[in-house]
């Protein structure tokens, strides 16, 4: 074992707003100039007043992302030009050990001044209609087209498709993005407001288009009802816990309603929503599938499934898991080691950039090399069809090593192998550790 | 250690639909009176169809449930009287081995004939107006104050609590009903509707009221969006899925925006929603609260409270958590050993009666003895105040024995220990098998 291929299932990537006017149609482009106008004036207020949004972070948070070190030099000004120039940005993924990355929009850390139009956001979310925010998302999905051609396959770059609204127009754009060369896959967005919701066999021709273009449809955090929260102090932490379970939300309307068993080759990643719920999902899934003792009243929970919930999972589903926890990676045979993918958020505060190497090490020191492999890159080649020729040789000059990671597979095949055999305990009555059967 | 005091933390009582009618007040019949034609005339028409509602059973369930064995005794009808009648009640606690109870409204297995007025059930929502809800459950309180004279000790009793419309005429109802001897506490709905979340100071009284009366707040499964979900196949799985979310939705409102740091003695349960999710919802919330690099740029997480999650949750919490599974009690050090409160969901299908001791065996085998009496029963006598002195001569003579489960604290102990003693890994930095840490 060489180097790791490391590749990010989660980057963002766009240019400061004011760029996506030459990507637009023309005709939307005085709403684009009425809405930064808008958007810097909300700025300029939040700075006057010193109430900077709670997303943004408070001064110490500030000081660290945006500060000076010690002899004057900017942190990481450099580094964040990487969401939107394409050399800078490959210079980042190097020092970083990253071969490759999936993009997402979004790549503004903090400012609020990147955000493409209308809402065409890694959580497309109309900020006026169905139609202008379909045209945001074709000027975005244009300059990320040409993002990724600068560096031919290193980037898949995905498509912003919001399909809850103008489904053809949606679907249409999809066609014409992979066309023009983005192969990553959509995004939609993870709620659906007063459309219906993801188990309608409406969105079939989305899902037909997606797995005949082998496009793997994507959720990105973080949405919430924040309109229930309230005002008060703490809110943010109801917003953060809740934020993982809207995210994840269309997956199992999607899973246990036969999406899968309609398109049995369909794709799905939901991303930067951790991975520590799967294995209860599947397990609770899998549970009720087989009419365990405590929804054996309960009619049609089995629904047009075939197989088990977690057999779909192995087949057709991927988390795009970000920075993994040990808490996560503790249940990776539950979770599925295969179905892992890493990703270091770039170039967002909450991710590892540019501290990659550092949270490896303490967060894989002790996981077999073997499956290291997997999560850091290899599941992502298979997922989204990098060209690991091409890439091999950027890991072999970037990547991390098992020493540098602290690994000793003498070490750790056997720490683990109990957990290993052991699986998915529901399905195998094996246990390990704490990871008990449901009988 | 002899034999087990038992308690079941999650049982359904109530008569027979017509019988509320004595209960309510005059003004209130004749809109019951049509309420209950409504409800047969569903009934009926459900019958003549042969379509069932699916919360109710298939054929095969329902020959299970309603049916008769070999010498064509009915297999359940005489217990499902314990639904109503006190000593029926008691003999059926008696078989099953349990000393006591906290008590919710609706007995009704699969049948639909037995619910309180106007949506006063064990998850309160109005079928009229919340004049008539409040009316529905004066009724129901008090038919279920009667119902808990006639056993003293044997019973704790909820008051149903419909605080969301009416507020002022809810927290009249809960000092009334609890006057009367309703002394187990009072069932919330964990939906708000068009309400306010309960994030909202607006319903301080009812927390105060309960704090000042030490009647524990509960939320019962199992609500959910049904709406959003569609008539298609599997629809059952989502809400299988998701009833838990909706249930203890209204625990992580309360404990992440402050109220049990403005009301420190309040004390809250959620219950037959399982307890698997405890401790992953204790491990965000304490790692957001600490400030976690996931969350670093987010402001406000910790809001007001001066304790971390987990403190208040072991101070003011617990689950009921009815027919435990093995893989919760796996998880039980991280969710604490005092927080869980087994039950047995008598009289419905999806619990443990009439075959509670069975059930024990299978999930507790294992455990250590001390850890399965605060399990069982000692952590509800703590929560709700029952006299022990009163239960233990019935424990006695009903409970079942550490040798009737097959257990054995010279195997248990340690093979437990580096579980016990790791405890919440992201606070005390101890990893046991896969329970890993979050740094």
């Amino acid at each position: 074992m060489g180097r790791y291929l490391v590749i990010s299932s989660d980057t963002h990537a766009g240019p400061n707003s004011p760029v996506y006017r030459d990507y637009l149609d023309p005709k939307y482009r005085a709403a684009f100039d009425e809405e930064l106008a808008e958007r810097q004036a909300l700025i300029d207020k939040r700075r006057e007043s010193a109430e900077a949004s709670p997303f943004v972070g408070d001064d110490e948070f500030k000081e660290e992302w945006f500060g000076v070190d010690d002899e004057g030099n900017s942190l990481h000004e450099i580094g964040l030009r990487g969401g939107w120039d394409a050399v800078t940005r490959d210079t980042e993924l190097d020092n970083d050990g990253v071969a490759a990355e999936v993009v997402f929009p979004g790549p503004d850390a903090a400012t609020g001044t990147m955000g493409a139009p209308f809402g065409a956001g890694f959580i497309p979310v109309a900020t006026r209609d169905d139609d202008h925010l379909l045209a945001g998302a074709r000027a975005y999905n244009r300059w990320a087209a040409e993002l990724c051609a600068a560096s031919p396959g290193r980037r898949a770059g995905l498509i912003v498709a919001p399909i809850v609204g103008d489904l053809d127009g949606a679907v249409a754009e999809i066609r014409r993005a992979h066309a023009e060369g983005l192969t990553g896959g959509i995004i939609i967005p993870p709620r659906w407001g007063d459309h219906e919701s993801y188990t309608s066999y409406r969105y079939d021709p989305v899902w037909a288009t997606c797995e005949e273009l082998s496009l793997p449809v994507h959720c990105h955090s973080g949405p919430a009802p924040q309109e229930e929260y309230g005002e008060v102090p703490g809110w943010m932490s109801v917003y953060g816990y809740e934020t993982i379970f809207y995210t994840a939300r269309p997956l199992w309307f999607m899973l246990l309603t036969g999406v899968f068993e309609r398109y049995p080759r369909l794709k799905m990643a939901v991303t930067e929503a951790g991975c520590y719920w799967v294995s209860d999902l599947l397990w609770r899934a899998d549970m009720m599938a087989m009419r365990e003792h405590g929804m054996r009243k309960m009619v049609g929970t089995r629904g047009t499934l075939t197989m088990l919930p977690s057999e779909y999972f192995d087949r057709n589903i991927k988390i795009g898991a970000s920075n993994t926890r040990r808490r996560e990676l503790g249940r990776r045979y539950e979770i599925g080691v295969d179905n892992i993918m890493w990703g270091n958020d770039f170039p967002h505060p909450e991710g590892t950039w540019p501290y990659t190497r550092e949270f490896l090490k303490s967060r894989f020191w002790d996981i077999p090399v073997d499956e290291t492999a997997r999560i850091l890159g290899l599941n992502h080649v298979d997922f989204y069809g990098f060209d690991v020729d091409l890439l091999q040789p950027i890991a072999d000059r970037v990547g991390p090593t098992p020493e540098d990671l602290g690994q000793d597979d003498a070490v750790s095949v056997p720490k683990w192998a109990p957990f290993k055999e052991a699986g998915r305990p529901w399905l195998t009555g094996l246990e390990a550790g704490a990871s008990l059967t449901d009988t």
